[in-house]
């Protein structure tokens, strides 16, 4: 594959979809589980609940012995106090809920009316059968999968394993300074996007074992282009350029062991723009999540007209109006970050559009909105 | 104030947002910033860029001294390499981007062309004056606020302190086993919501230093009702008891050191629903966050009646059909967090209402939805 040519993002996200496959799958307890992607089906080891259970608080009775009982023939029966959930006592059938029975003189349970058989109560496998699915492969693991494959009796799930990702950060200076403001960042954007970081030297991450490398700055074609140089020398470029601003410098390729590399560019708005299309897809993507950006996308109308090139795809900040409505503000061209500081959100304007007149009816993704 | 009269679901909101008040602001580095709300707007310690910088990889001249330069008139200048983002040499005022320049047999820079001064340039304060706000008070942190801080120069930030969380686990056993369902449901909920969490006995909960107090099971008035109890022996109970389904025996009070105490009873659907309504918009709002459900809402229209009881809040699973409408699913009460499970998501129908009828239009919360 030739790496000098520059490519569309079309292309840079299938090149992404065809090489960054789910992981494998990890057993892991419950506690490490949560926002994680199910790897295999949890079916219910055993009928739930796995017996008749008390729906309340109460005593549990016998029904029949309750028959001809009323105010005017309270009738003492066996009771057992129960708890709401708990397993019913063999030979009893149904739940007083507490404040419905009463103690004679003697201190025994008395009822003053009838109970019917199965009262109050929570049927086996009323819940799910033994060996139903409760929670299918892929799932998104929220509070209430957790706490349901607990209530089925497990502490461990089948997890898809989480993105080992090697992060070499190549160039820092900025605005004449030395402070890194790309690795702060991109550490934030792993993490939200579930991956787990190794910091490593160019070098390093190009030999080490990993899911993926990521490297920040040295991914263009004049002094910074050590990153696609070292990659060059020791495994493959296979994309260097992509068709995308801000992010026109980003590259891909493949350790000598097979690793995907991407290659991100130094400027933060393009590290920013390129992580989230590129990078961030292929780490979702491993992780078994959505692979999608991790925005809230709308169709939205704009009040005024969005200007974009021919021949490159573009991000273009915009804001939205109290009639929620959109229009574009400062680019990243000219405000860096700010823009996505000072923005809702952006819209992607495709290699092939001019951008859009006013009216236009487009795909925004909002970052705040839930 | 009685403990002892039942109330309605906005009644405990109300409680818990005059209660849960936005907790105090600490320093913490860039690393520990995402997701937070950062607690103190950040300024620009400087103008951003601080000098006028180079906007690409380039040689950075004097635009002067390349007036009549033309390809039959090459122009030597004198001449300095710069990488994008770096503070222009003192006495250059241009960039010649890479490529745009050629070398005579000499070595020295020629230009064939003339630069116009300022060309590919950031200017000095063009991002932000300095002193300007760059992010706002409240701002829930997201990759490019942390990469603005970092450009900045700062290395940490102003945050509202996360909510140290102590969590007591009274009722463990379900349908006649050992496991306890709620304590990793509870976990993976309280983290999701920012809280930080301890875990305590109930006795040490009682008296120890936290910003809130969690209690699971025993909150009810049957044999369970020991959480609700202790609370009343050594602090007080100010509401036990909601109108609220399921959750009913939720209970909400303070330590006798003023620290919030929230009982959430043992049943996992009710202590799943009164966490989501109650524990986490408390937990939410001491962290400065968003307090409302953290799942997206939108109106939907329903293509089955919902049924609900006048008088007590409900929650109602619901899920999705083809065509965008809703309908209610199994409830709560009969498959407990299953129900949670197989729902797309949920309607909360008021105290007042007897349910909504078919094509009827009303918010809906979707579990899965960005």
């Amino acid at each position: 594959v030739s790496a000098s040519v520059r490519v569309s993002f079309d292309v840079a996200v299938a090149w992404i979809d065809a090489i960054a496959r789910r992981l494998d799958i990890e057993d892991a307890p419950l506690s490490e589980a949560s926002g994680r992607v199910l790897g295999e089906g949890i079916r219910a080891p055993r009928a739930l609940p796995p017996g008749d259970c008390a729906a309340v608080d109460g005593l549990a009775v016998r029904a029949e012995d309750s028959l001809g009982a009323s105010a005017y023939n309270p009738l003492p029966v066996p009771a057992f106090a129960v708890m709401a959930s708990e397993v019913l006592p063999a030979g009893t059938d149904a739940v007083v809920p507490l404040g419905f029975a009463e103690r004679d003189e003697a201190g025994r349970v008395v009822l003053v009316e009838p109970v019917f058989r199965g009262a109050n109560i929570d049927r086996q496998g009323a819940v799910a059968a033994a060996g139903a699915l409760l929670i299918a492969a892929g799932t998104r693991l929220r509070p209430q999968h957790i706490g349901l494959a607990a209530t089925a009796g497990m502490a461990r799930m089948r997890l898809v394993r989480r993105p080992r990702v090697r992060l070499a950060i190549v160039a820092a200076a900025r605005w004449g300074g030395s402070v890194d403001s790309n690795g702060p960042m991109v550490r934030a954007a792993v993490e939200r996007d579930g991956g787990l970081i190794v910091e490593s030297s160019l070098v390093e991450s190009l030999v080490a074992a990993a899911d993926m490398v990521l490297v920040i700055g040295g991914a263009g074609r004049g002094r910074e282009d050590g990153a696609a140089a070292a990659l060059a020398a020791s495994g493959t470029v296979e994309i260097h350029g992509v068709a995308l601003v801000p992010g026109e410098a980003a590259g891909f390729g493949h350790t000598a062991a097979g690793v995907p590399v991407m290659l991100l560019p130094g400027m933060p708005a393009a590290c920013l723009c390129s992580y989230e299309l590129f990078a961030g897809r292929a780490i979702r993507r491993l992780g078994g999540h959505d692979p999608s950006l991790p925005y809230r996308s709308r169709i939205m109308t704009t009040a005024r007209k969005i200007v974009s090139s021919i021949g490159t795809t573009e991000i273009c900040p915009i804001r939205r109006l109290h009639d929620g409505r959109i229009e574009p503000v400062a680019a990243f061209a000219e405000i860096g970050l700010m823009a996505a500081v000072e923005a809702a959100g952006f819209v992607i304007v495709p290699e092939a559009s001019e951008g859009y007149p006013q009216d236009a009816r487009v795909t925004a993704y909002l970052y705040d909105e839930k």
